[in-house]
């Protein structure tokens, strides 16, 4: 069977969001909620533009995704994010039980399992989708800011 | 010397927004943010309401102070909260670089403290202020509920 919808889809669509964050100059990460092979909710780290430390990718889709459905849990929705969640992010999705989270790369600095399993118990995790991609994003971010 | 602003003046103003949060239905829990003792945030949990799993009262406190300040650190700051923080809010306020962080009452269960030490190694933590008005708000709701 030809699966139209994969893991790499859906983060290809959170890597263009990104990409936009990268253009803005903000940390370049992008976030999306699927649920049913639909897109609820897009969203890039916006905590310059909005000059707040709470607006990371994750957390501005996880209230779009909740809008979008009427419903603040989100039982049935994977979230792709480009770089593993810090423990705020985390902590948010441990609160709407999400089906699922799929990360493309580690966070060794501030992701959130340095601190243990901060996600729902019932939320399934994939890691390592577009992983070299989201990565170089995040590298030639920060070499740039060196500059 | 008589000192007008005691931590316990502001966790009272704390232990008012969760009183509005009770009277709305929401997990009685408040916060305030507060500079050179002016309060510049005052926020409660209004996750029922705004169907939002990230509006409890610390995240809402800690935007509208850096809406406030013009600033999204909150280094000279100090959130005043009812019960300890979630790993979500501790984590939040690990961003902020906030200055000190007082809650009045433990959370056993949903505590960020059990996870680590998640807010910033700068920030100082002090906790009891108020602890048995706080405790006593959250057991009569959930009392409430289970009838």
């Amino acid at each position: 069977m030809l699966c139209l919808y994969t893991d790499e889809t859906f983060m290809k669509e959170a890597f263009k969001q990104a990409q936009y964050a990268l253009e803005e100059g903000e940390i370049p990460i992008g976030a999306v909620v699927v649920c049913n092979n639909k897109i609820l909710a897009r969203a890039y780290n916006q905590t310059e533009k909005l000059n707040d430390v709470t607006a990371h990718a994750e957390m501005l889709a996880i209230t779009a995704a909740a809008n979008n459905l009427g419903n603040k849990y989100l039982h049935d929705c994977t979230l792709y994010v480009t770089v593993e969640p810090c423990p705020m992010c985390a902590g948010a999705l441990h609160w709407t039980q999400v089906k699922r989270v799929v990360y493309a790369t580690a966070d060794e600095k501030r992701g959130y399992r340095k601190f243990g399993n901060l996600l729902h118990p019932k939320t399934q995790l994939e890691t390592g989708i577009l992983q070299h991609e989201c990565a170089d994003l995040m590298s030639s971010f920060f070499q740039n800011k060196r500059k």
